[in-house]
């Protein structure tokens, strides 16, 4: 940010009085410019205890594969939002189920919400950033072609808490250090 | 957003190209600046049974009661957040506990989430934004003097659940219809 949106004029990147934090500030009409993290929901939709993805058409990790999430928008619930996402990737219709995991991904400024979900009938097909949707059985899954850690982790913990015969929910953190391409570390809690 | 924060030219607020819905778009650089709902983290600090409330200092809802709550900052997890935020308005030290409630609220843009949470000990004070920290017992909560109907419901929820014996995770909506004065519409799912 270098020009304040509500003047034009250029801002600084200062603490403004009484806060403990830089923002960006503007010199001319005094704005202050908050930056926060934003919010990704999306679902875990299961047919006949198989799991829709879908293979990404768009940057960043076009061509692997992911689950239908995407930024929540002004105006809608985070349900209405993971529904959104399942529609507008994967063309499917879904039975919203309760929270299952919540991951604070804070080197990306994001946090990551995701509902367990049943698909209403099996006519999904790609949307316009999908180039393929798919169900995959747990051992069908493509672990080495997930596009992001939050995927990975998250189908991970509902196949165990498959297995375990009952699906809690799971919050925590993926932190990865700056500049590194490790895989990043996970913090799990589940409830 | 009247204007670019990337060059300071005026923006359109128009559907870009590829997107369904309107965003402020720069008409020189290009840039398109997206917003999002913000994420509100808050914790329910109990001691000994009684719950920690703060009388606050600022606006909105100047002189009203509420949890200790504020903005998701960049770069911190959501935890961290709502440690940080009891810090601030009360001076307190917590033990984290589990996510309790999470609330779309879209017709302020907003997602709140409040943390169980133990004081490690009874040591608070107010901090900048409150004028009076206190502890309550059930019959001793103002709630009448409560600031939000979120920190409202999430009071309601809490007393209900240890009554209960179990403390469960809330999930739902907040909904008020816009210029609307009514006390607002609650969709609560408890898992």
């Amino acid at each position: 940010m270098k020009f304040c949106s509500a003047c034009g004029a250029r801002v600084a990147f200062e603490v403004p009085a009484g806060d403990n934090r830089r923002r960006h500030v503007c010199g001319d009409c005094g704005s202050i410019h908050y930056q926060n993290p934003k919010s990704v929901v999306g679902t875990i939709p299961e047919w006949d205890g198989r799991l829709l993805l879908c293979l990404r058409a768009i940057e960043p990790r076009h061509g692997y594969w992911t689950l239908p999430a995407g930024f929540l928008e002004c105006g809608e619930t985070m349900e209405e939002g993971a529904s959104r996402e399942a529609r507008e990737e994967a063309n499917a219709n879904l039975s919203l189920g309760s929270l299952y995991t919540l991951f604070s991904i804070p080197h990306i400024d994001q946090v990551h919400v995701y509902y367990r979900a049943r698909l209403l009938d099996p006519d999904f097909h790609p949307g316009e950033e999908s180039l393929d949707v798919q169900l995959f059985a747990e051992d069908e899954i493509p672990w080495g072609e997930l596009a992001f850690p939050v995927v990975h982790k998250t189908l991970e913990l509902w196949f165990a808490d498959r297995r375990a015969g009952r699906f809690r929910t799971h919050t925590g953190d993926i932190v990865r250090n700056p500049g590194s391409r490790e895989w990043p570390r996970f913090t799990v809690r589940s409830d």
